[in-house]
């Protein structure tokens, strides 16, 4: 029964399923680094297109390179007609019924996209990094597309004098934003761009093993992101933080939390397989939820939070993730919540396609076993008559 | 340097990822079984709606309970407008130009089928069974349908009257398929059901492990399975066998292969990660794709893949796999090229499917480490400025 598989923990804990040079992760000590750049310095001082950048080619940019990255990602902003077709025809999310979501819609019109590139097919590393830039692209201008004729707007072109982050906020709610709020914007990218073998990045370098497109593996990616142990926790955040109420004492907050803690519901954001201490993109959402908060004269979201994270990390050991302080940082720039897992994608494309053209260029099928534990084999078959 | 992770060989190569009841697979006796039950069996006494059963309910079933399940397979093959409106306005395959593929259309149109679906964000094991027997039926629908249109015909309504592999062949064709026919397809998709930890199956458990909905998980193992590592091969070894030509002579057969082998081109269809002798489902493809040519009066192309094994077998003592044999069997059926991997789903949903549901029943997220090789960290950050 499968006797040359050796056993291994459960959900592939603590397995090596790859060697990457692309994300450095100490779990114990906190620390996320891209191609050895520490989250930290990346966060105080690199634009997401810089970080993009240093995930696809290994190191940071000069600034000619920087404006020729800059350049290529601007003019593959424009999102297709029919594409945006798509996105008019297609059935929208309903928040009333719970139905849909802004994921699934992504999901489609990336598969979609794939069905309208001509270089789809050409699976080689020039094409797949080409491939990468229009994905980061378009995958933010979709996202902020669809956000804004879900809000009742028509579509917004893009504005090439813009930055990303600026971009995808402008394109959102056709108002160029405020520097605090690109600037918090482009911060929250950097910090979700990477992070080694989370699921959805295990998923597209599955996809890509068996050298598929790219736009199958990040199709792969994208539904992974989707679910509520993984990008699907930001909305659940924010949907916990409504359903307690903004206007909430403390008391009301600390008994709705203790409620769900005493029966044993999972409170989103807390808790990550890897870090065993402060996952250190929270330090950095945590200060972002308190200043927009304050600069919007609502701190409320971010009060809330942190009562929450104090009485999480003080009665189950777990710390905030990624996912616990974007919620109120997204709510607080506006950003309707049915949009928060696509951001999370807007941000991890650049991790995504650095990990699948890592994978191309060495490749080996990704491809384990099971331990069988089901009925002894040979069953003897009885035909359908004799059952 | 993510010290607490062990190493292990490249491409999770004999990882135990999960534990799983629902194939037995023994590499060094080339045994298969669903639930126990050998592959040879099922092949020759069970239909493909008894397969269905068997995976997602870990038994065979009784003359009632088939009839239920083919009921409500039946009932669920009609394709919605919405769908082949998509499919018609979608950019279809170009072979003459390889651009685009039937997978690419299977990918975003199973996709869309999630946004239809009112049940697609219930999660609950009821509804993911009913969307297991939905998904089955449509995406036999989808690719008759597809390949119907390609062929310049009308979409054909379902039949009900007609069991799950005749109904695929009359939807594609629009005419009854010949009992042979139909046994012949009823094996194939018998054969390619399960197969445990495939790419494209693993690709599903990594997404269901998040949570996600059944559709994410399936799409991520519609784009697994595209890869020419993995369902992708069948396609490919019927181009080589048209490439190498229907009337080469058996010393042009040899010199084309042995070419191939010389430039240490791979021969699709050949080699398996976990099987070390004859694959199983192989026996029975050669069978069927001998018996079909003859009954054809074109043995051609099985008489080639036949030259084409003694050479590869001898010369690399590597074994035809499932993909080998498929591509002259459904090439004699008269199926299209473009749709030979689209196939290798319709069957494979039915393991995908029992695949996501045995997750869901047991779930943990699958996260596991890469071993980093990238730069030494911390590096020192030096802004853009002074780059």
């Amino acid at each position: 029964m499968a006797v040359e598989a050796p056993k291994s923990k459960a959900g592939l804990e603590d397995v090596v399923a790859a060697s990457s040079s692309i994300c450095y992760l100490d779990g114990q000590r906190g620390v996320l680094a891209y191609y050895g750049y520490d989250i930290h310095d990346l966060a105080r001082g690199a634009s997401f297109e810089e970080v993009c950048y240093l995930l696809w080619h290994g190191r940071l940019p000069n600034r000619a390179e920087l404006g020729d990255l800059q350049s290529q990602l601007a003019a593959a902003r424009p999102v297709a007609e029919p594409i945006i077709r798509l996105m008019r025809q297609l059935p929208a999310s309903d928040p009333s019924t719970g139905s849909g979501s802004g994921m699934d819609m992504l999901r489609t019109l990336t598969s979609a996209l794939g069905q309208y590139d001509p270089e789809a097919a050409d699976n080689s590393a020039q094409a797949n990094f080409r491939k990468a830039i229009r994905l980061t692209a378009q995958i933010s201008s979709i996202v902020a597309t669809y956000g804004r004729l879900q809000a009742g707007g028509g579509p917004i072109q893009p504005d090439p004098a813009l930055g990303h982050a600026a971009n995808f906020l402008y394109m959102l709610t056709g108002e160029r934003p405020t520097s605090l709020a690109a600037r918090a914007f482009d911060i929250a990218l950097v910090l979700h761009a990477d992070h080694e073998l989370n699921a959805s990045t295990f998923a597209a370098r599955v996809a890509a093993a068996t050298l598929t497109d790219i736009y199958s593996a990040i199709v792969a990616a994208i539904g992974t992101l989707k679910g509520p142990l993984h990008g699907g926790a930001n909305a659940d955040v924010m949907r916990l933080l409504i359903d307690v109420g903004q206007d909430a004492t403390p008391e009301r907050i600390d008994e709705a939390i203790r409620g769900r803690l005493a029966r044993k519901v999972k409170i989103p954001g807390f808790g990550h397989r890897v870090y065993r201490t402060e996952d250190p993109r929270a330090t950095h959402l945590r200060r972002m939820s308190k200043e927009l908060g304050e600069r919007a004269g609502n701190t409320r979201w971010f009060e809330m939070s942190q009562r929450i994270e104090r009485l999480v990390t003080g009665e189950k050991k777990l710390y905030p993730n990624v996912d616990f302080y974007s919620a109120s940082t997204y709510y607080t720039l506006g950003i309707p919540i049915d949009l928060f897992t696509p951001i999370f994608a807007v941000s991890r494309i650049s991790g995504w396609t650095a990990h699948c053209l890592e994978q191309y260029a060495n490749n080996r099928l990704i491809r384990p076993r099971t331990d069988y534990i089901g009925p002894e084999y040979p069953q003897t078959f009885i035909s359908l008559d004799q059952r």
